[in-house]
């Protein structure tokens, strides 16, 4: 996110073409928004990926989408904290605090899976967080973790290169072109 | 939530059988994990409902999952505070405080949608609220608000009339019965 340095990305396990186009699209674009700086997508998603890219292209980045057909090897290669969202997990209220001091030097990968998640995640891990010991949605997991590994300093950050913005209202919508400085 | 008194309820709009299984099941999922009461859902969503209640026989409530082919009804009859969540609204860390303060005194109805909202939702909300000004996902949307909304005692509560429990780990699975007392 603008603002903190070392990286922290989103690593999407799991996604089949079809079927979770939506969810990992969903995925990626809580990452965008909620101050991750780039998702990985482990498999076949040019779909979410194209979709994700065209919101930044609109709204503002810098955010980053790529695919892998290996995602062992970016577990393996990432010089940094690994997080593994799982309802199996410790909870997460009592690791935050743990994992932010981590963020202040060296990168964080965040991995959110589809379906089962291979054993070897558990055990490459550094953290198996739950957001909560319930079954609900990776995509809740996610966005439930930034907002608290960013204590809310998402919110308030600012978008470059876009094209639009939102202006907040109490009734109704507002869009409106950026202009070029 | 098991220890609030005035109920917190989500009303999910816009689901279209088939397409928004997924979804509709992650919105239910989310609700009841992070601390709602219940979830009211637009449309013919009998697949969501099962798999919702399947999760709770096993993992506990209380939880309940309504169907509803009057969403208009739902909202013309809420005694309470409506809040609708979208990328439009009023940014959630300027309005969160008072939205608590709301809930003191009366039940709470959060509306998430599908597609696009009908305008009368608008309206008819008390707080449109933003989670973030940024097109993300209304499952992630949910489960901030949630986080935020009970400042993280959803996290504690106790589940009760189910039949199994996750013990959290820092490596693996464990899932044990709950034995009747």
């Amino acid at each position: 996110m603008t603002g903190h340095d070392p990286e922290v990305a989103v690593l999407r396990l799991g996604h089949r073409p079809g079927r979770d186009n939506r969810m990992t699209t969903h995925v990626g674009l809580t990452a965008r928004a909620l101050g991750a700086d780039r998702v990985i997508i482990a498999g076949n998603a040019s779909d979410s990926k194209a979709t994700i890219e065209d919101i930044t292209d609109r709204f503002g980045g810098p955010f980053e989408v790529e695919l892998t057909d290996g995602y062992r090897r970016v577990l393996r290669g990432w010089s940094g904290t690994v997080i593994h969202l799982t309802m199996y997990g410790l909870p997460i209220q009592n690791v935050e605090a743990s994992i932010r001091a981590d963020l202040e030097s060296e990168p964080l990968l965040i991995v959110v899976g589809a379906g089962k998640v291979s054993f070897d995640v558990y055990e490459r891990a550094d953290y198996n967080v739950g957001v909560t010991n319930q079954p609900h949605s990776e995509v809740a997991g996610l966005a439930v973790f930034l907002d608290r590994l960013f204590e809310g300093r998402e919110l308030d950050r600012e978008w470059e290169g876009g094209t639009h913005r939102v202006v907040p209202k109490a009734t109704g919508k507002q869009v409106e072109p950026i202009e070029e400085s």
